[in-house]
């Protein structure tokens, strides 16, 4: 597939309705907070969000990327492959519609609406409060597919105790 | 037409992509000032988006009209009829989607994005600078057609207390 | 709600993707054979799409409703409203997307698509042999509510026997 | 990118609204006629199609292509790249919905509509009629990118059988 396939299929990830709307919430937005607050913010949107897709959880892997890509797929937010490893779930979530709607320079805060919803689908389904689920630290937030990571929380400093 | 018909309709201007995100958006924004605060931010966000659209102006209202249309069209963003009153020009903007994606309880605020779009499309065309672009005072919003004019804005008077 | 507001909610119900290949689909097939072939056709497409829209059927009107318009609404093809009549069940199709698809002018076939996918629907559904799912004659198709009978089949004549 | 996230991106080319109309039709046409049949139907839609689709012309290659881009971009039907080769104008069209609509099998017919289309413009910009634009020979139409090549017309020689 060539680059401008590529080009092609992104800038059609974003419905034509409210693209303008999108482009200049973020680029308004952008400049009302710090990166921290943007994501803050991004986050708990998508934690609200959360609830009213209807997420029924699953009670294997196969079955939890189904049902995820189940309401991914009717509101073509791309999709998600769960993966498992040593010591952590990971989510790689393709073709979603972040870029074209928010901008290229608004992937480094605006993923985390994808972290909120993430986060309280498996909060809802009773996870070990240990847990966390994040980005994947250093994700740049370009590459066309964002990681995020559901592992125990370490703390920061096994002497000062603050993660 | 029934009612039932109407609410299909309406229910059916919000593109299924963005419907939750706007929904969580607005359930989030709402708490984060008054309506002051929210009904400037939606304002410029207006002016913001304005300048993305291609409005080309016209030299009649016919044409005005018939420019607008053609961008609202496209977005699937409703219709607006342009008339001419006495002391001002009315805009009447009719199945816009604001309702279906930011809720009814927020039409208090969010038509303020239209009148951002409309007085950036009028200020844009050099209009005589002692007009101003609002939403007219006391449109509930709730109703299905929202009300813009563009009129001479009166001073405020020290003496009499109206403007 | 104004006749312009119709005129615009009705000309949103097809999406532009496929506006003009259906709007060309119909002025070039309805030179290809008489009304009855057309309707023949388009009954057997429906039958046809039937297959693959998942229907699960449901054991009262209401849940027969709900899982129509389930299906109705995911596709934005309208609503279903299904009544018990003395003699039959009548089934009032709103809001379809045929007028703006296919155009004005074959509203006098193009609703038979509806009538093979209801047709279908309820035999899978295991109905009475003796029942029949038609589009009410006379229906004229240019009212924005397509009329779907299932009722028992009368013979045309005591004389002439069965049709 | 990925094969998956090739898949994904084809499977959105085609809207909700259409795909199982468009799959039924694609099922149920192929069964009345032979390839040769299937393909002038199409290629007739295309013609037919192309008179509302509003194309502009083009005096250099680069506007030319830019026209149908803006046509086929607000239609969601992929992209084409204008290529002047030394016996021919080469078109490749590319992420074109036809796929996802009516399905892999029917690709051997399915892109005759692009061909109609495509000869009309070509016809109504007054090109030489010595020359004739078709679907390269060979092009599997399986492949993503379809080709359409306008060329001299070469006559069908009585004695030597090829052209």
């Amino acid at each position: 597939m060539s680059k401008n396939d590529l080009q092609y299929y992104e800038s059609q990830q974003c419905s034509l309705q409210w693209r303008a709307f999108l482009n200049a919430f973020s680029a308004e937005f952008s400049t009302k907070g710090d990166l921290k607050d943007l994501r803050l913010f991004m986050h708990q949107l998508g934690r609200n969000m959360a609830q009213n897709l209807g997420f029924q959880g699953g009670d294997s892997l196969q079955l939890l990327e189904d049902n995820m890509n189940a309401i991914w797929g009717r509101m073509h937010w791309g999709w998600v492959e769960v993966n498992e490893e040593a010591e952590a779930l990971v989510l790689l979530h393709h073709a979603s519609p972040l870029k074209a709607a928010f901008g290229e320079q608004s992937l480094i805060w605006t993923p985390a609406l994808l972290e909120g919803i993430y986060a309280s689908w498996f909060e809802g389904m009773g996870m070990d409060p240990s847990l966390r689920l994040q980005q994947k630290a250093g994700d740049s937030g370009i590459a066309q597919v964002l990681v995020f990571e559901l592992k125990r929380q370490v703390e920061e400093s096994p002497f000062f105790g603050r993660r």
